[in-house]
Parts: C-alpha cells; structure tokens; sequence
C-alpha cells in the first residue's frame, strides 16, 4: 500500500525547506555552529509539544503568544544560551533579533527556539550576526543539525521518503539535538520536523502526539526535564501528497529512531537497554515500574559495572509502588531467565550468560509481573564516570 | 526540666541490653564481623518501621508473623545477604537459625535483621559457628556496629543519656548502618536503638514514627529504597525513669544525627546539603520540590563540580510539578541571594561569593517559592564517580 524508506540526510529533501547554521562565537568555532535557521518558503502549519517544566523557556512563551493554529514561515534556533529564567526581558530579546532579522528577509510570525545553560540573556549582538552570514536558500541539514548540539556528541538527523501506490510520494525529515536531562516527560531535547506531506491541519496534534508519546516519552538518561524541551512539526503541504497511515508510521519511525540516537549519546552511556514490564495490573502500572527500572540510579550502574544483579531490578520494582509479588514474578535479559519463583539463585552457567548479555552494545530487561496483562516498554541507558564529569564541568 | 547529653559510643550504657558481632567469614577478615546480636536480659517491648518497598526481605516477614505487641529477648544480625527475594525459603532459614542458637541461650520471640545482597539464601553454616564465639553477656558496641556495615566507610553510633530534674536518668543508645541507596521513604538502613527508659507501651510507635520522619525520612543519597529497611526501637523499662518530652526530644536527635552521619558516609559523597523549600502553597508541595531537588542527579552533580549552577536548581522545582513562578522564587545559598526576579544574573562578586560556599563541608540551599507559608527541609549530597565506582563494582 505504501513504502516507507530512509534518504539521505536530514532536512534537505524536504520540498520548499531551507536551512542553514553558522558559528557566531558562542561555541568554540572549530566544532560547529551555535545559531541556525528552518525556513518555509511559503507560511506553512506549525504544532510544537512543549517541556511539562513550569518554568518554560522564553522562547516557548513566545510561541504561545500566537494565536491558535497560526502559520510561520521562519524558525531560528541557537545553541549554548537556554533563554531560560529570564522573565519577560528573554520574550523582548526574542522580539528585537526578529526585527534586526526582518531587515533581512520577510518573517510571518516567526518563532525562535533554544537551548543551552539557564539564566542568561541572549547575546543580541552575537546572535544578529549570523542575519548576513545566512544562506537563506541553503538546504544545509548538516551545519543546521550540528548548530543545536549541547553535550551530543554526534549530530542527528534523518530523512523519509514515503511512497505511495499511485506514486506520489512525500517526506519528512529531522533534526534533533539531546544527550542528558533526559526524563520520559518528552525528555529534554529539541527536535524539528519538516514535511511537505498535505496534511489535514486537523491532523497535525494527533500524529505529533502519537510519535512523541512512542519515543521520546520512553526514553531516560538522568530522569530529569528541562526548562526548553520542544518537539514540532512544520508542514508546508508542498508535494500535494499524503496517506494518513503512512505518515503516522514513518513519523513514529522516525521520532523512535533519533530517540534511540539520543540514549545511545546519553551523557557518558555505553548500553541501550530496552526495560519491558509485562504482565501488570493496568498501563498506568506497567508504566510506573518500567519507568523506575530506566531512571534507576542503582540499576545504571549495576549496568555499567556489567553485573547481572537481579536484586536491584527487583527491588526497584518493588520500590516504585506498583502491585507486584515475589512468587508471580520473572525476570528475563533478552531471553535468559534470570529470575522465577522456583530459580531464585542464579547458577554458574545462567551467571556467565547472563555476563555475555550485559556486555552487548544493547539487550533487552523484561520483567513479568504476573498479575495482569498490561505491558509498557521505556528505554534507558547506563550510567558511567563520564556522566559525572560531563555534568559536574558542564557550565565551565 | 531535663538534660540531654551525649555518653561514649552507642548501646553499652543502655541498662539491661548485650551485644556482641564477630565475623564468620562471609565479610574479608580483617575488616569487620558480619554476624551481631543485641539481646535483653529480659523480654522486652519492640516497635519497628520497615521498607515500602513492596519485596520486603525475609527477617521482615519473619518479624511481621509475631502477634501485634510481642515481646523479645534477641535480636540478630547479619551483613553481606539481604535474605531477600527468597521466599518461603528465607523465612524457614531464619527458624532454622534460631533452632540451632536456642541450644546455646533462651530465646523469646527472637527477631532477625539482614543486610546486604539481594537474592541469595543465607549461609545457615557459616552464620551458626557465630553460636559459640559470641561473647553473650559481652557490650561490645563496637563490634555489633561494625557487624552490620555494608559499603559504610565508618561505624555509627550514638548514646544520649537523660537527666531529669527528679535526680533519675535514663539512657537511648543507638547503632546505624547506610550510605547508598537512600531515599526519603525511609532510606535505605538499618537502625537499631536501645533503650532502659520506662515508656509505657502505648507511647512507642508515635515516639519512634515522630523520630523518623524529622530524620531518616528527610536524606537522599541516590533516591533508591530497598527490600531491608528497618528503624528499630527496643525498650526493657529497667531504669524506671522516663518523661516523655525528654525522650522524644532525645531520640529526634539521635535519629537525626544518624542520618546525617549517612549522608556523611553517602557512597562518594563530599558534601552534605539541606534544600530547604519555603513559602510553599501546602507542606506536600514544599516536600516535593524539596525532595525533587536532594534526588536529583544534576543538582547532585553540579554540587560536585561546585559549579553555581542555578538553573539546575530552578528546573528541577520546575519539574517537579509544584506551583512555582519565577516572578516570586528567590534561592540563596547560605545567606547569599542567587537569584530573585531582580536578579537574574549572578554578577562576578556573587559567583565568587557562591563559589566560596560550595566549597565547604556543608550548606543550605534555600528556595523561596514565594507562594504561601509552608515549608519542608530534606538533606542531601552531591554524586562524585566514587558513587558510580562502588555501585557498578558493588556485587563482585
């Protein structure tokens, strides 16, 4: 019916989208840009799913000072400076670079996005800098996905193609940028989405919904939320094409595939672990344990020490508060069982494999619960030295 | 009206109470015992919180299967197995022991307390040759407190004896053991505390519930709470004297000044922080974004990088779901304003100040919510790569 496949790159397949980064000094200039920009070439349909942090950035703000179902046709992004805490001062910097901005090229309702340390001023005169260095027709994924890097150590993007079977075709592409504060309430991280499918504007929530809550909902490196968690989809309906189905589809593929890139950068992590609850009461339930396995601090370590020690997903378990019981319960790593009512020691050989699992780049923890038939999957990663040192040096 | 004052070491001045540890071998040598008992001369009365945690280790299963108000004459104690997620088994064990120490002294009711891995049987051998090489009618504080260490880096005892104005007296002596896996739901540890005041039974559980909240319920070292939690208070009423004011003010502060010995020993802690939230709407929101903050990871690891960090601060009382805003939210540390809404930036002078505070042995960060009056402190450290060196190597 369809066929959805991955294309080069990140955004600059995407039909009527230009973008472009630049350095303006606000990062070490060798590594990558620090400011960057999407624009459509017409104002096209914008839904954006914010950071649940009460203290939400200026630049969010500022976006919620639009009306409902507005269209823009300019998003400016820069890293190293969150625009966060800043009060109503961070909305009237946002407010002046766009003027500067508007002298340069014609904005409809433009929106601004940030991330970097918190409770700083934008450096107007840094940022509107970068207004005559843009190419503003460039369809530069690359220097744009490596603009919004904090602590991420590799840029992530990535692109669809959807066909369908009368041949037309659309496709959505992304750029993201997350590495720690990473919390399964949307995580904290930017990702920007653009696509020339012919959306339903009634369509749009829903299906940014769906993906968001099948990725980055389920992803945990430090359990924490920040302050500028954005997710949004910016849709120009450019190739007249669209399959409701497909679309939701290679979204969701393509949200849970950066969302695992995110894990797989987590600040000093090495393992990607898949932490499955089954058989619980309810959701809520299956959710609530799962999530404690990921944001465990004892349970990252015993990961990164690679030690199959049972104990403490037990007793995490147990801890989180859900219904559960000792005799119902069993404990598998990928498909070894590591823990039932009647094997309750591990022996000698279930030990050493047990070892070999833990050593793989990524494996599976599930735990059955017994009791129901709820399930909930969230994804988490280890915790290493390097966590520390990234996070105790970060402002620095 | 009463004097309060501390007497050497922990449980050897408490009338009435014997105890001794001696190593049988499960911990190395030359360390410390891992087998301890404190017994009384005569039955006495027992109250006991345990875990929340829903896998609650055998001894305490064990404990619960006594009729409400039983009396005890024996307690034992083991390090290095938790005897936890082991079922019917681990219950049967823990008779099995007290079989064999009945042919070596008379037992009433005797209780037991484990600590220590998850999910192992105990070594009913090795535990029993401590049979004949306890000293029964020793006081050895010492070596019982040393018994129950697990990644403790010191022993931890307390005695406080009480004078009233009558000319009578009466003792609390106390032996704790903790240093990771703590969490405000009680924290992860074992205290046992001894005691020859003359409380009349009715007045134990509020003495000792009192007690444990305005202390072990107030630290975090990793935000994890395990299968063996236990505060214990033992009461043989020899000393004929107590006044109940006294006595709870007495054992608050001991209870207290345990828990801060933890947090002391906090595995690769440096720093002992109170985060105190005030002008809260309720005390539940005050308690939440106060424990949101000595739980999180990024807070405890910029208090390692005594990095003035501010903004880690904020977005975790952000995050926390509490009603907060940043037009009335100030935050000092110590006595030095870091932020309010006039200020937003620390300036040079006051980072210098902040610098200057993070680095001591301990300080108060104090959040101003500026909402209503309530107000909660909890106690907290920071999260070095020793934590993650000792709990990544824990089992092995």
């Amino acid at each position: 019916m369809f066929k959805i496949f991955p294309i080069k790159n990140g955004l600059e397949n995407v039909l009527g989208f230009y973008c472009d980064g630049v350095n303006v000094g606000m990062r070490e200039p060798d590594t990558a840009g620090d400011v960057a920009f999407i624009r459509s070439d017409e104002p096209c349909m914008v839904e954006a799913l914010f950071t649940r942090n009460k203290f939400q950035a200026a630049p969010i703000k500022h976006f919620q000072r639009y009306p409902d179902g507005f269209e823009t046709n300019f998003l400016l992004m820069n890293a190293k400076n969150a625009n966060a805490m800043t009060g109503e001062q961070g909305i009237e910097d946002i407010d002046a670079l766009f003027e500067k901005l508007g002298e340069k090229i014609s904005l409809v309702n433009p929106i601004m996005s940030s991330t970097g340390v918190i409770g700083y001023r934008l450096n107007q005169e840094k940022i509107a800098t970068a207004f005559d260095r843009f190419d503003y027709n460039s369809k530069n994924s690359d220097t744009t996905a490596r603009a919004i890097m904090t602590t991420d150590s590799f840029k992530k993007e990535l692109c669809f193609k959807i066909e369908l079977e009368d041949g037309e075709s659309f496709h959505i592409g992304a750029i993201c940028k997350g590495a720690g504060m990473i919390n399964p309430a949307m995580a904290t991280m930017l990702c920007f989405v653009t696509t020339d499918a012919d959306i339903p504007k009634e369509d749009m929530q829903a299906l940014l919904l769906e993906a968001t809550e099948e990725s980055f909902n389920r992803i945990s490196v430090d359990g924490d939320t920040s302050t500028n968690d954005t997710v949004m989809l910016l849709a120009n309906k450019r190739s007249g094409a669209y399959h409701k189905e497909a679309f939701q589809e290679a979204l969701n593929k393509i949200l849970f595939e950066l969302a695992m890139m995110i894990l797989k950068d987590g600040e000093g992590a090495n393992k990607l672990v898949a932490f499955e609850v089954t058989g619980a009461k309810n959701l809520q339930e299956a959710q609530t344990a799962s999530r404690a396995l990921s944001n465990s601090l004892l349970v990252k370590t015993a990961l990164f020490g690679e030690d199959p020690n049972w104990g403490r997903i037990a007793s995490t378990i147990g801890a989180s508060g859900v219904a559960c019981d000792d005799t119902t319960l069993t404990i598998h790593y990928d498909n070894l069982l590591i823990y039932s009512n009647e094997f309750r020691e591990l022996d000698e050989e279930r030990e050493e494999q047990a070892y070999k699992i833990m050593k793989q780049e990524s494996f599976k923890v599930v735990c059955d619960l017994g009791l129901g038939s709820a399930s909930y999957t969230s994804y988490g990663c280890d915790l290493s030295y390097e966590y520390v040192k990234i996070n105790a040096e970060y402002r620095t």
